[in-house]
């Protein structure tokens, strides 16, 4: 018996427990998601990226009051909240008033919001995550918030494989920081200027701006085959054609203005994605990715399984003391000989 | 011909060549290293790690100045630097005055600076630093000084496979940085407190040191089995028994103040790692990461040579088509069948 069954009726309680398993690693956490997977494929997933002290915490939090504001329940989005951040409140770095602020989501029966206990985690980062944006997906959700600090390699390429990604800059935060933007600027397909009340925003959006047209980051993710001259261009190779030009939105998250922007911006973005096929070919990228996490940590497993540990062992003693360098032994090791 | 005889002899080209090799995942470069490995082991690996805005690049500057300080140069150390911060000055993000500062630096002989182009690295960020690392310490650099970004996973444990982790902060940051250090503290052998010279620093430092006492972080680095009551302690057991205490260090990179007691800091760390068995300890976790790392990919790349890329590419769009999880795609793609 998995959690599969009460999870798709909507017990919370289950589904926080199988978000749990997977985060551990456990075999039954997997066997659940395995059940759960042809439910999955519905949510959108965007994800929230930037360095520390950009503010994305409280935009997290007031795109998702904005979503579940409708009045009408029957179009009223379900929003699941994965705080993948070191820093972010929601994984337990919050100040106080962060708190008090996020009281109102955490009551509310449409919002499960999870938070992964980053450090050490043995699974790796990337898989775990994986899995507990699937397991929300299958539980209904229709939005999910996927917040990393843009500041490391393993987070920025989980926010990455959003079907959105949205890249937050604040002015003021100094040299040091802003040259950080150059290197996620590339996976952005929206960029906010938050704490847009602050001086120096201006300086901000042109700086933002100057590094768009330089960086060009658009075609290299859109990048395709131009039709040959005498071909008559089809439906989809114009739809194909079309450039998603990433927008720069001012925010000031903490009053929430410009959330509603940004919301209409994202589902712009997805309308995109939907008519040039980008939605599918995220897909594939992202299950991709997802499929060769686990086929790499399974022929691990089914290695240490085959070979003696005290062989593995001696190995390791003799590159210790220099006998033989690692590359000698892991061709000596998948030889399947001693060294 | 690999690149490690003229690397040996001490030619700089051959050792950024063999650098970009490994980078980049080339076979070469694997064989060099192969070639060098034995040549490892004598350098200090210094890891510093801290948020952005902590000012980690100018006290590796200064500590690498330091280092070169001494009169007599039979015993004047030479430096390597390894920046893996994308926000670090040595990987590009400088304003114009870091780089001047750096000059010094990059004349000298006995310095060699080698930044990651960390994003989007294909061998994995983590693999190529470790042999990066290697390949400096073959060359003869006394200490390799790794410059990470402590708000990723991957960078925090890059830093944190070092002899000693220097985990820096400074005050000012704001709270959401201030949650960061929660997750950094217990890899630090040396906390420094940067920018002393600011507003604040008895806040941040009385903050660190209560977070110190909270977490008790070296008892779990260094946890060991109490002896029986009977048995008389030996000289080993006494040395093990000894526990670390991470000092806080105040500094002012900016102008040189307190480097030569963070230096001196250092120094004592490693003498400690050295009486305890803490270094061999290290040596042995580090190269058990490297090798695991190499295992991995080895027998990826094995996998893929072994299958069918259609029958992979099949398997993936019926993922994408939700047909089968990837949970069974990986169990029958490793009994080698279709699904």
């Amino acid at each position: 018996m998995t959690l599969a069954a009460p999870i798709i009726e909507g017990n919370r309680l289950a589904l926080a427990r199988l978000l749990t398993q997977i985060e551990n690693g456990i075999p039954d956490g997997q066997a659940a998601l395995s059940e759960l997977f042809p439910r999955t494929g519905r949510a959108h997933l965007i994800g929230v990226t930037g360095a520390p002290g950009t503010g994305k915490s409280t935009l997290v939090n007031q795109l998702a009051r904005f979503y579940r504001r409708e009045e009408d329940e029957s179009t009223r989005k379900r929003v699941g909240i994965v705080a993948v951040d070191p820093s972010s409140p929601f994984t337990g770095g919050a100040i106080l008033g962060d708190r008090v602020r996020m009281q109102d989501l955490a009551g509310d029966p449409g919002v499960f919001i999870r938070s992964m206990a980053s450090r050490g985690s043995l699974g790796g980062l990337a898989s775990a995550t994986a899995g507990i944006v699937e397991a929300l997906d299958a539980a209904g959700y229709d939005v999910i918030l996927i917040e990393t600090v843009g500041a490391g390699q393993a987070e920025v390429d989980i926010a990455r494989l959003a079907h959105t990604t949205i890249v937050i800059e604040a002015p003021g935060l100094g040299d040091d920081i802003q040259a950080i933007k150059a290197g996620i600027l590339e996976i952005a397909d929206l960029l906010v200027v938050n704490k847009a009340d602050r001086p120096g925003v201006d300086a901000t959006e042109r700086a933002l701006r100057s590094s768009l047209q330089l960086g060009h980051p658009v075609e290299r993710v859109f990048r395709h085959h131009r039709p040959a001259a005498a071909e008559p261009e089809s439906e989809t190779t114009r739809a194909e054609r079309k450039i998603w030009s990433p927008p720069i939105l001012r925010v000031t998250a903490t009053e929430g203005i410009g959330i509603q922007a940004l919301a209409e911006s994202v589902q712009q973005h997805r309308q995109f994605l939907e008519e040039t096929g980008g939605w599918q070919r995220r897909e594939r990228v992202r299950l991709q990715s997802e499929l060769d996490g686990m086929l790499q940590a399974a022929l691990v497993a089914r290695w240490h399984a085959q070979v003696q540990d005290q062989l593995y062992q001696q190995t390791l003693s003799k590159i210790v003391s220099r006998e033989i360098s690692p590359w000698q032994a892991v061709k000596a090791l998948l030889n399947g000989g001693a060294v």
